[in-house]
């Protein structure tokens, strides 16, 4: 191994730009060459690709976003984009690749793993935390901290005007992030993926404390779950209250990463550069139980189950 | 004047609470009882009201939203709604009376103060920033700042992934956040009530810049001149690139006052149970050219004139 | 079971509010009667408590501090204060009590229960992470965030006039705070209690920078390991450059809880409760892999060992 | 006027970089070359400029510090230094220098304009906001919302521990943020440069107010007026009350700059380069009533008279 490519794929989350720092700084302490790879998949088809030093990554510990941009890239499916992405890895002599992104990025480097051989470690980072086999991926604390932050300014209004408000947040296929983000924001009910809604117990929890003057509600909706607006109109239908809503939406995805996303950040990065290293591949790093793992990505890209039973519960009988 | 009420009405603003506790205090230092009126007009009509004292507004100089709540009250526009809340007045020995909102609030004065001759000074408290003869309104420094904090959070992934993002801000019928936001946030452009959208400019605008490279670009659009997703689709017809859309939304209303919006509203607290105090009524007071101005509820309920042109150019030139 | 007290002592944490709010509710929902004491062991011997209902609890969620007040009390060291705490306890018929803070207060409340059998839970919560067997504590989070917010401010000034900066974090016996920080914060070298300090390495460090052009430098210490303006005073001495030195002190232990801290709160105040409920005493609950774990105050008293080795590694090798 | 140099002196101070982008776009905008100038004076000494582009200043509109840095230059007080910079102007065909900095600044610049008749406009940039003739600097807002963030986290202590704390802020010979700040946190008193303490009157208010059951106190004290440590000392001994102390630093002159101090930035960074372009010469720019306005150096570095009294009798009255 002398020298490897990072790059990240897939939406950007808080927390890349630590991680693509320490792959470089932690790289090169132990006498690796490290190329950035601009765009994800895209750049090694293109070959866009350039060195990079200490120097390159100075500065970016708390910026969001990523420095080396991020891509979806549809030609890499083909199997023209993978033979160039290949080629571009063989004439850059580069011996392993971490890449940084989410189930999307894993599924992509399995598959180039498997065809072409070349080592792939990666570094989970995505605001949907739903890598399989990992607790928590880089950027989650943040999306949850940014969200969080959100529901407490929207509190202000609904508990001052007395209103009713549905608050829609990241969320695909997972109610992670509008479970954690409704038990920390006090919110009086949440609607996710995992879980069938049953917007009658809901509109019948409104009336039934209208009636004994609890004016306000946040409830939080994941946007796999369903729309804010239509769940908005149903409440309005059913217990004929004016209803509001937000879409968080892409503020989530930025800022400036907390501690918690940087710290795990940077640990992941210097793990990803030891794994290749000591000729590790195919798998996925993470946090679980406090500690790093690796998962490997036939495990890390499949459904990944949340339980979510408590977690609910305790959002029901706090509010 | 031996007795005052203070009410908040219209839609809550950051910075009410600081008002409410310098009218309060303020006014208890000037030998002057004190009450308030729950939910604007409508605690006047159903005679929602209670006296305060100093401890009542303690710890509430740095919270959003209003202690007195807030709400929309259309049984105040017919004469009966408006006689009930004169006998509400009178009844309880009240004054004098402390408006803190809008411009729909002084509307709603003036109509009172010129029917039943019930002194009223208005605090003006709106996001939107839309009283006419006034420079700021209490809590438009707050919302500001919230805006340009989601811009900033949205620039790192405009940057990251390299997209077209149109952000809606607050202002039905000013396009003054939206264009202090766009300065501040460094956005391409900027779409206000104020002056004709011409989206084939931008379009050729983001078109050109696309040519020489530049590929991230946010629209900061204020809700009066229409809609973000709206936009969004023209831009994507006209340009063929993907653009995504973001509403800020009622995140904006709420969260701690600025410095700039606690100092402001603490400040005209006092000035208007001074004018209460000197026999003055039927005027709203805000910040001018730095200073606190009184303006005549008439000239305040204009609509307000805002010259847009130089910090229009100034945008273009530094984008 | 059928009446729990709670109390929150020690120095506060960002996060009490919420654990408070958690005992509070869950408990209500298991049927049983809520007390809250005020200010800690005081409260208890000067029998200055009240029942808390649902509302008591009501808008605390993200509120730093704590609403129960804390204190610190000598009185409580001597037999005398200890019967009449006990007093308390049974003429309000308290057959459980849940202490929200740190090992002193773990301390105190081990020897309560061993004395007069008295169930009691510990729920910890201290900035200064340094319960044994427990990997966080509420408000470590936040305390952390607070610091990196605070460095990254710091890190503006170190790079434009290109200056030494040492920086003095919280942690009197550990250096978890410093360590994390340094690390999210990108800071050039840190100073722990666990590890002997280096003087001659850091100023051979800097004097080395210099030369090939390090201008700024950030050092973190913990409080416990030295005092910033020492530090400062000996790099000026050993390389000859100014330097400034920042102590964070009081403004790391307030503030609105982080969702980290705000989550951790609300699991660890039900999880109280419910080993209340299941007969159990004498232990601290807190955060360990990812779970709750119950630790015996015996145990949860000892020193804390912190692994610093790879973290002090990694914080060398990435600046 | 065909090319001008543009540098940032003194302190640095939180919307510098936003001036900076402004004086280089807006320059290029009206067909001017310009030059950036590293480490203010130092830089026109040591011939360190380098010619700026648009892209030069892309990103850092929200960014605290300064990416041209900034310095401290005793050598610029001898002629020989003075020579020198005059040397590297002319050497280099710059016809106009934007000087971006505080009073230090500005009568270095006044100085340099007798004796070279080099056009010089200065921007004022400061966060201790004593520019005389100016009501706002570039920063001051910024740095009063990060001492009142950290006020409301202090008081989260202050009212949990009950307790009293003397908390130290910016402003060498202006009372100006401590008067801001002590108002907009709800401080309890405030100390300041152009008012003779009375340590006898705070002493006296907080025995007093303990004794009706006030036990919580901030006092916010400007640097220029004394120690933290020397007051808290002296509360300590007339009170016998615990009193401890945060000096808030450096911490206040960085992070990202709101949205006032980044718009006031854009807005002086254009009227300077105006300025330059219509012949003027030897004046500051800054914030008076509202609007820019230009201020000739020799008054601009005159001892600014803070009015007080009513600022102060506001706090006094409010708390």
């Amino acid at each position: 191994m002398k020298k490897i490519a990072v790059m990240t794929t897939g939406g950007d989350a808080p927390g890349m730009n630590p991680a693509i720092r320490s792959v470089v700084r932690y790289g090169i302490s132990q006498k690796l060459e490290v190329m950035g790879v601009f765009r994800g998949w895209w750049g090694l088809i293109n070959e866009e690709l350039k060195p990079l030093n200490r120097r390159s990554v100075s500065g970016i510990i708390g910026e969001g976003g990523t420095i080396l941009k991020t891509a979806r890239c549809p030609e890499f499916r083909a199997q023209e984009g993978q033979q160039r992405a290949y080629e571009t890895i063989k004439k850059n002599n580069i011996d392993g690749l971490v890449v940084i992104g989410g189930n999307g990025s894993f599924a992509a480097a399995h598959e180039f793993y498997k065809k072409f051989n070349i080592p792939c470690i990666g570094v989970a980072a995505s605001i949907d935390n739903d890598v399989n086999g990992i607790d928590y991926t880089i950027g989650t604390d943040t999306a949850i901290n940014t969200a969080l932050d959100a529901i407490d300014k929207i509190r202000d209004t609904a508990t001052s005007m007395e209103r009713i408000f549905v608050v829609e947040v990241m969320g695909r296929e997972s109610g992670f992030i509008a479970l954690t983000v409704a038990l920390a924001g006090g919110c009086e009910d949440v609607i996710i993926p995992e879980k069938a809604m049953e917007m009658n117990v809901i509109c019948h929890d409104i009336v039934h404390g209208n009636l004994v003057g609890k004016m306000s509600w946040i409830i939080v909706i994941a946007e796999g779950a369903g729309k804010a607006d239509d769940i908005a109109r149903q409440i309005t239908e059913m217990t004929g209250l004016e209803t509001r809503t937000v879409v968080l939406g892409h503020v989530q995805r930025g800022g400036r990463p907390t501690a918690a996303s940087r710290d795990l950040a940077l640990n992941l990065g210097k793990a990803a550069v030891d794994c290749l290293i000591a000729g590790k591949a195919d798998m996925a790093l993470g946090l679980t139980a406090g500690k790093i793992v690796e998962v490997d990505f036939k495990t890390a890209i499949r459904k990944k189950e949340l339980k979510i039973d408590n977690f609910y519960k305790l959002i029901k009988i706090l509010t």
